[in-house]
């Protein structure tokens, strides 16, 4: 603790020394809490954790933090965090009279209170996170109520932070306590990713916000917002109007307007999470052809005009300007220095039937290999795409189909049998994200957390060098079914077992010892206001979500 | 309209003619609402309906509601729907100036405007609806604006009240509109049912309340109050309090008080819905042994007790004084004729084990037969129960395992193969209804409504006599991957599909055509403030399910 220690969030100081049970006491009766016996374990488990039985209790009323850096995103973070581990505190409350505690101190043991919590670290990065920040954290708390949180980067301290709010519970007499606690904590993989699907359904913001408050609360940290497809354009586009006022589902209900779009980015760059855009092409951009003219190639049946669009016409210069100027615009509106660009599942059907798309692959000498014209768009897009100083990720049919991609491409894999297309795809020198086993869309009646938790991204053949090109992985919750109705309890707490999959060591991996946490990690959500549905079958947490039509 | 009507609820009368589109423009945007051919046509589909293109305007400012006879059901009813035909109305609102009706006038044709709804009906009846309730309704809309509703008890002018509030919808310039329609309509099964379970995850008094809103905007007329069971005894009896203090699994916090159970019987009643409650003996009974001393069989391990519990123990006297004693209770808590007594799942290991019961057998003459220790228990209770003047609904197996039960006894068909056991349960002269095929709590990705929307309870070989004998059917959400957080949208509107098939034709059985209205009626629940969730794949609803954490 240096002493240059500046208190930058002060509540009110007071430190009561009190005596601690060792153990929370058991209940007689019924109450059958599944999660009892792992209270204030956190989710995703940390790299190391020593934890002793030995409670200390945390002086809710006169709780403070202070923080060696002034820092934007730390005072917003020590207010939201203030409010998740205590609720409102009420001026009130806070100066709690002496004799209340007494009550509470009688049972407690040779120790102190926590009383704050100290924060060091020595990079105050107030713009966004990014593949390369520094998310690695220690935090201890000692049995004489001393409790220290140290990282590197402020985006370290967020998940220190909120693994602090986990490690504080309540008792059943309204105590809160944390456990005498050692940790060093650091992610597993450097990209762990969410996608959501604004196309199939639109999602209101609030529901965008919420999920990224979860997603931070389960140490997630790419929001990859697969904002268009087929379906809608719901991105409002202010170099090209035109393309969500006709391919949005309403052009004012149903949009993201460019400030819409700032607040997501502001809102998950204040939880250290990076929003990803994909704009998928060329297949999957039904919705793209409404507001802008001749983008797509037409189809013909016997020779004539069908009526029927395909993906985006590979020929002309048009499509190039049009995707210039486009991209040009999503390079400034979303930060992150990546952009994911789609090309997955490009059906050839309908430039098989144009003539004119017949005419070009001849003159290119592509013969009938239509993987080639596919090859030939991306690799025009990637360029582009490089020449605006942003990397980018692709589905992995643009490798699989044999394009030259820049070294520097991530690749996403999301096709059965990844294992050998991760082999593969390393093999060949490429960074990858692993989605396949995560396709948390697909339901089924039971216990089906476990089918995402076990499975490992590095689980495949493959050199170090091979396996150190594996960035990380992706939960996918594609929109067909989904929407603001059923979103957050669909994909948590399903999507937890992956967060801790991507965070944890590879071989915190016992599923009936990760059932219990998870279950206690439900009923934290829960309690936060988040209706995480039940995955392990009957129980009851503490307190009930509580629902409102 | 008898002479003798009188306006028991009276907003404001104010009848003014104006001119009527043929068709609601279409509209030339992307708006792509998939419901939007079929707006106004209602859910269930009634037994004949014809409607004409025809749209009249509906005057919600000036709307009111007359009735030919008071009754204190029906005021609570037209309160209730409309604000779901309405929303809010202002007393500004309701004295809308002339001139503004002027603009959508002049888009009207020949036709008067619709401003209010005659009901007629002859009894009022103020108790319970039952089995017997007549639930039959006519519903006629005319071009000069006449809107009329005519039942013959209480029960069916409440249905016929839901249809009216489905007929009524919003053009895309805000005004309301409900085509000329005429609609004589009566459900095709006596007892549709819903099964909740209260025991695997507690359900607040909120989200039961909620579920029986949409349970009457489909017509369902039973809820199947599964509401205690191995794993937790929320049911708080005043005559053993002590089965929910130990039973539940908390004894405050996560019981229904008597209080609680009249409320939800209450709220239940208004909308004329049966609460049938379901206690489930001799097995499924966990919870009832941590109340009452030696109630459970105590089971054996080679000759030593175990200190597990098996089934209710169905051979010493105490058992049946304390049966006889809750079931009294039971009786008078919950007004409805019937009881479900359950009966399912007995597991006979335990009994094995236990010398008394050995002895019990062989002093009976029951051989190894445990079946008949079964058939021996579940008559006794029967009896006992119709002595309190109930008829009772019992779960399948108490028939497969041979026990002969009175005639006017209800079976539960639950197992596969369910026409067969159809077949030979009313073969054998029972009285039945359907659940096999609707077992919602099972999930699977797509549009699997449409296979709760085919199987017909009538569908088995059987005479006229047989068929007669089938009384509906039931959708059941067990509970164990189920509570607050995602009960709604889990259940609806997939739970609709079955509804239909129990209130409509047989022949009302097209799965496209349908499929269009089930999606209108999700966009009707969502406007209505309900998250029922997406079922058909990609789309839009005009409204977005206001989602906040």
């Amino acid at each position: 603790m240096a002493s240059a220690l500046k208190d930058v969030f002060l509540l009110l100081v007071c430190v009561c020394v009190c005596f601690c049970n060792e153990q929370e006491e058991e209940r007689g009766n019924a109450y059958m809490l599944f999660a009892g016996k792992s209270k204030g374990t956190p989710w995703p488990y940390p790299k190391t954790m020593t934890s002793s039985k030995v409670q200390v209790m945390v002086d809710k009323d006169a709780f403070v933090y202070s923080s060696s850096e002034e820092c934007a995103i730390l005072t917003e973070a020590f207010v939201r965090y203030d409010k998740i581990i205590f609720g409102s505190r009420s001026p009130s409350l806070m100066f709690k009279p002496w004799r209340e505690f007494r009550a509470t101190r009688d049972r407690l043991r040779e120790s102190s209170v926590v009383s704050s919590l100290i924060v060091t670290f020595s990079k105050c990065d107030n713009s966004y996170p990014s593949l390369t920040s520094d998310e690695s954290y220690n935090l201890a708390i000692t049995e004489d109520g001393k409790a220290t949180l140290g990282a590197t980067e402020v985006w370290g301290v967020l998940r220190g932070l909120e693994t602090f709010s986990q490690l504080v519970y309540k008792t059943s007499d309204g105590s809160y306590v944390v456990n005498v606690t050692s940790i060093d904590d650091a992610p597993r993989f450097k990209h762990r990713g969410l996608l959501l699907d604004t196309s199939r359904h639109y999602l209101s913001l609030n529901v965008l916000k919420d999920n990224l408050d979860v997603m931070a609360q389960n140490k997630y940290n790419v929001f990859h917002w697969h904002i268009v497809d087929d379906q809608s354009f719901p991105y409002e586009s202010y170099t090209f109007p035109s393309m969500s006022r006709m391919g949005a589902y309403d052009p004012f209900k149903f949009v993201y307007t460019p400030n819409d779009v700032r607040e997501i980015v502001e809102y998950a760059r204040l939880r250290g999470i990076r929003v990803v855009p994909e704009f998928d092409t060329p297949g999957h951009t039904q919705s793209w052809g409404k507001g802008i003219k001749d983008l797509l190639t037409k189809c013909y049946t016997a020779g004539k005009l069908n009526g029927d669009f395909g993906p985006i016409n590979p020929v002309p210069n048009t499509t190039y300007t049009f995707l210039q100027q486009f991209f040009n615009e999503i390079a400034q509106v979303f930060p992150d220095k990546y952009v994911h660009l789609g090309g997955d599942e490009v059906s050839f059907d309908c430039w098989e039937s144009n003539p004119d798309i017949v005419t070009f692959m001849t003159d290119m000498g592509f013969g009938k290999d239509y993987s080639k014209l596919e090859g030939y768009y991306m690799q025009k897009l990637l360029d582009m795409v490089s020449g605006l100083k942003k990397s980018y990720i692709i589905w992995q049919e643009v490798i699989d189909n044999g394009a030259k991609v820049a070294n520097n491409t991530v690749i996403e894999v999301w096709k059965d049998k990844y294992q050998e297309e991760l082999s593969r795809i390393t093999g060949l020198g490429y960074k990858t994200i692993l989605a396949s086993p995560w396709y948390l869309d697909y339901i089924s009646y039971g216990t089906d957390w476990k089918n995402y938790y076990t499975p490992d991204p590095l689980g495949f053949n493959g050199t170090e060098a091979q396996k150190e090109l594996v960035m990380g992985g992706e939960t996918c919750l594609w929109g067909e079914y989904v929407d603001d109705t059923n979103l957050i309890s669909r994909l948590w707490p399903r999507a937890s077992a992956v967060a801790e999959r991507l965070w944890s060591p590879a071989d915190v991996n016992d599923v009936s010892e990760a059932a219990k946490r998870i279950e206690e990690h439900r009923c934290r959500l829960i309690s936060r206001g988040y209706p995480a549905e039940p995955i392990n079958g009957p129980g009851v947490c503490e307190s009930l979500y509580l629902y409102h039509a």
